[in-house]
């Protein structure tokens, strides 16, 4: 079959000096970084849905990319065809991950036979496909919020018909997942939320999202999946509201139906914004709650209070991300997935390989700078040095709860303690980096 | 001594028809809603800071006010000319309740000594203030953020010598809320945050703040303080980041280090706002989460993005709020707390009861409204018809546990289960609310 | 032909103790408020886009409507279908007006020959139709946003010949608003903006802008189209900027292009507090730049950062609007009209009804509370005595340009002026408005 | 008298590989970028108010700086001391211009008498200050924002007397700006806006606020200043809405009162933001529009909704400001001023130079990576080419007026036009600027 990329082979790594504009000039797979390499490193995956599902549109207008696969004809024939597509894509960009939503795949059909069936078969031709291009299946999930039986929600929706359709949809995904050797399996729920507080039982609907998370896990050591269980935060859109605002939202959910052991989340950076914290926040407080798992690679505007999911392209910010996650030792099953889409304007086909191509440069720069702060140690020295009256015996003394109120305050009037406030050093700090960043 | 409100006497109730500004137009405390008064419903509280400890001055600009117990002088009289006005205050606008940090009442001195001798001064002051004019204590707390000392948080500080010194003063303010018959005890850390990651161990921090509420909790149990504790959450502000960002962050945390049947929330309108959610969604949540305590009633502005702490006065979005509380069996030992401030214009000394009556009069006759709303059931009877599906053999059956995903999969295939969404009918429910609200 | 919804007749007014949900309890057409009916003053249209051509999909699901006319078929049959319902609904809703697009109501076709056929076989039957039901046109806009042609804005386009294009369907759709005896004629600019800064020439696209004002202005002229042309502005979506950003950007925009006295502003609610201003700050802002239109009637939510148009619903913002437009003498040829869409749930085609039903309900209630304001004169003298300096003989020296800054220096100290502040009585005023609003 | 930075002599450039952190390591004075030197380009001012007269108070807390000459004392004392220490800082940081407000450099007082005689002593201060550095005045200005008499406003104030003595410091500082050789003279109007439009007249205040910018003009001219009147926008705080919104604000009201020849704009990044424009943005916007001249160099968090005023350190955003400026030309009399404060908890003195030194380097990188932007061509390139269809027969046509909408109707028509999209390449776009951005 003639291929839609025709243009062009495999992408290669050319250096910074290269004019290519379709090269790599900074992603080197092979090139060793902090003893991994980096391709080890940033575990980087591409998208099904913005890619090729996604036709353009938006919600003032009709879709710009014509894409062939997505105009009308007979259902699986299309989707081998978008198949053919997209494999052709991740292995023309050596991206050596991909993810997917059961109904990006396979066609939701007109009954639940139907999508048992065409799901099932498609799953067939992925499997298929993985082995011919060596692309590795980095998440499943299953599409829980597109169809109108779910616009009052999935697990959450008043109606347990709904609930069971849904369930049906995650043991398939999942299951799917576990057999085509995914990593993690993931869990958005875009409708798993509210959008008038009128109508809403928040406490009924927080119950049926825990039994079904809890179900999950029950379902994924029954079948003896091995990788992470991921829950992606966002904070609205499409709903008003969603119960998984934020990382530490979600950290108290697990913490309530006794999972936090058993789920990670996947960060995505536009969700982070959306929901008042920067990318760099969610990801430091994931790992300081010890839930932190992967990440949907993207960026947000600034200015624009919806989901935009842009490529990322903040080599400042990502270095800061990279930081963090290399401190806690770096991705297990996780990765740097790009959740992110082209603008309704690029509607060259060939847009899709300059938007990835810059994300995985940008993530490449992003690395090697972040392993110059932690050759360089000044980070973590400054931030050892500011805590360590926590070693002082009082610290100690205070921490392993030798101490009440009643002792602190006859402690603090015996010894007349009077502390004073040091510099904190920020903008010291912000000079430091920037020196890294910039030559 | 001369009275500072030397005009008024006592605020009264004249029903709605009145044309006096100085009067009650709906707030009757002894009208019977429900089965409970006004007050006893209501709960109203008074604070010291903004009232009596604020002189109208902001970032850009110097105090307006002028009141002379905040012009220089010997602070400890200083503070007792304060206590007069504050009391004279609350008696006139007929608030059963007041709420004070420690460091509005007495002067902080230039040591720890000349603070807890001036503060234990001042709580004799205080007692005796409530024994003349039957004012109550709704709560009491500690201020571990104006000191320069503080200016890296209170427990989370880095230097455990202000961790210490922070103790002393929850210690101290513990105490004299439980001798002045507080009937709760709030701790909000506006300094327990960070104002850059860069410089900070977010762990360390937690650790620090969990090991010190729980130090709170066993002095309460020690020294027999029957009220509640309460936290107020708040995003950011006077940090970039504040840990105790909104009750779902707030109910992790509290998970974490197993105190969560020791504390509520204490939730205030303006902090709601800038943390993203509504007013009615934080009180919604934190009921949901079986741990709402009390309310700092104001409203932040639409369109300034900083707590602007205005007196509260949509009837719309407190008659919601009110609606929620009732229908959770109102408040316990919580009530509504003024946390309002004038407008920096508002430098007439009456202005302070124009605030006060209007707010007190907005909360009456949103209750009087809510009370319609419980009354008429429409809310209650749409919610529980939405979800009527969970009450069948399979929401029941989910519910208890009894199904998995492989057994609801089965279930949906082999009943060709095709749930059809139905309307939500929001517009249809804010119509009805309307008209409740609107005669 | 068998009538869409056959379970309604007309909706008709009932008072406020109606039960009938599809009654009007507020919204009594021929009551007479300050001199003229709720009609004349309220002028109320229902909109073609939202109601008729929107399925209820949004960015992350499918439409859940199931509207016929939306289905495939022939397309001039369908748009004819469509219209037989959109006039069944004006017509039993009893709003005297509506608005449209030209692609709303006629296919837009496979070239501009398609388009100009197709559009004036409609323009046919909407005059009909209007014949047939007595329901009049607010105004009518041309489309320059939806075709992929427009991706990179209409006027402003880069390519000339997409800016002719977008001139064609003003010149035919402003030719039709003039044929259907409409009352004004609106531009809303949702592509004419920028996605990015880095391929955008923004002097360059401002003077197409210009010059495409200025040529609908001559048009205007030329065919003796007497209504008012008016500009619509947003500040974002679907572009991440637009040029029509607000009432005071789009003032300087007339000025800049010296057509300030033949625009007016179509002021919409959720445009303005995207802008981040409120609602009632943009009406004010039209009206003391004398550039106030027409109202395009909707809300947004307060959480969530993109155009929710959900039905206005709250009076007390409706209020301190209605009351500006009544200060101000009321509309001349506007309106209010419902830029308002159905939640994606309300998929019951009678919550059309609802939504309208209590638009017009909240905007009758709104305008008899903005009487009361206006007969009770509190905040007209309030505002008038606070300005009252400006009529002593200073005050009109300066404003007549007699002083210099030197002039004002000299008498300043000559006189040692010491001008005190005096309270702003922010909260006696709300309050005051409180008690109109409630009783 | 002794020095109070004591331990440091003149920053001097050491080149990226210093490890000094009292040392530029890209600020290179003398170094030649497309022709002039970096100090030509950026003409780089420290302000007086952040630096010398804030103590490290927020509205949460006291002061931690502890500055000598912000204690209480004699105030002309302090003044002088205050003096000495700003051009010890601005001598040793080599920075060649300052700013200053009136009431920074010399007490108020307590009658305009006293203001007139302080201000007037200080001026030959700083005349002489100057003199001995070398350092020289980028602008002043007057503030009318901090004293209670302009609680309301300063020339938008309700009371005419405010207006004259507001009238009266802009005479003297305009006058001692002239003196001084000031190159510009700004007007923040931080209270000439409202806090509630209940008790405001929007039309009577914009007339006193275009009589006051009139007023200054003609001064302006009477006395023969050379240099630039600037507005300086900004949409809130302290007022909840200021009448300088941003620059396209600006402009409509420069318009309106007939003076747009006779001011620019001087633009603040954290301003930017907080109008919900990039930075970018508004530097690009004022070029457009002809009124660009000069920056407040500081950025805001985009986590927080009040000015952060932090010093600007991303160099990605910089750099395109930076592009701009070079491709409109370069700065005229204006420049990059640091209206940027120390963080709070930032209170060892030497900390006042990291912030600088750490601004000029990020300004001095953005220069140098601007300039290849500009030297590559790619991106006004890119732009050219984007637009080139306007230098088409057609495009001409239609900008030099002889089209209407009629002609292009019927040339659309008979040609059957049908413009088709192209890629606006964004993507691309955005990775060609990394790639100059990092190495």
């Amino acid at each position: 079959m003639a291929q839609f990329f025709d243009q062009i082979d495999k992408i290669a790594f050319e250096g910074p000096d290269s004019q290519n504009p379709l090269a790599f000039k900074h992603y080197n797979a092979d090139e060793l970084i902090l003893g991994k390499t980096m391709a080890q490193h940033l575990r980087l995956a591409a998208c099904y849905w913005h890619n090729f599902c996604w036709n353009g549109q938006d919600v003032f207008g009709a879709g710009t990319f014509g894409r062939p696969w997505l105009k009308t004809g007979d259902p699986m024939v299309l989707a081998k065809q978008k198949a053919d597509v997209a494999f052709e894509f991740f292995h023309k960009l050596t991206i050596p991950y991909y993810c997917f939503h059961d109904v990006d795949v396979a066609p939701e059909g007109n009954s639940i036979k139907e999508y048992v069936n065409n799901f099932a078969e498609m799953v067939d031709v992925l499997e298929q496909k993985q082995a011919e291009t060596g692309t590795k299946l980095l998440w499943g999930t299953a599409n829980l919020f597109s169809n109108p039986r779910y616009a009052a929600g999935g697990a959450s929706n008043p109606d347990p018909e709904v609930f069971s359709y849904g369930a049906t949809q995650v043991f398939h995904a999942l299951n799917a997942t576990h057999r085509l050797g995914g990593e993690n399996y993931v869990l958005w729920g875009g409708r798993e939320g509210y959008e008038t507080l009128l109508n809403t039982d928040l406490r009924q609907e927080r119950e049926q999202l825990g039994r079904f998370m809890q179900m999950v896990v029950e379902h994924k050591h029954k079948i003896g999946f091995k990788g992470t269980l991921l829950i992606e935060p966002k904070p609205q859109e499409p709903t008003k509201h969603q119960y998984d605002y934020d990382s530490a939202t979600v950290y108290g959910f697990l913490k309530q139906y006794g999972i936090e052991n058993e789920f990670r989340v996947n960060i995505e950076a536009n969700h982070a914004t959306l929901a008042g914290h920067s990318f760099h926040h969610e990801v430091a407080t994931a790992i300081s709650l010890g839930i932190f798992g992967s990440i949907d690679a993207n960026r947000g505007d600034a200015q624009n209070g919806w989901d935009t999911d842009q490529f990322p392209n903040s080599v400042e910010e990502l270095t800061l991300v990279m930081y963090e996650i290399l401190k806690a030792g770096g991705f297990t099953t996780g990765g740097f997935n790009f959740d992110a889409k082209l603008r309704r304007q690029s509607l060259d086909r060939y847009d899709l390989f300059h938007g990835h191509i810059g994300g995985m440069d940008h993530l490449a720069m992003a690395l090697k700078k972040a392993a110059v702060l932690i050759e360089k140690e000044f980070l973590a020295d400054t931030v050892a040095n500011r805590y360590r009256g926590w070693n002082s015996a009082l610290g100690k003394a205070i921490q392993s709860g030798e101490h009440s109120l009643q002792s602190l305050a006859a402690l603090t009037l015996s010894q007349e303690l009077d502390p004073q406030p040091v510099s904190g050093r920020q903008e010291w700090l912000e000079n430091q980096i920037n020196l890294v960043l910039y030559r």
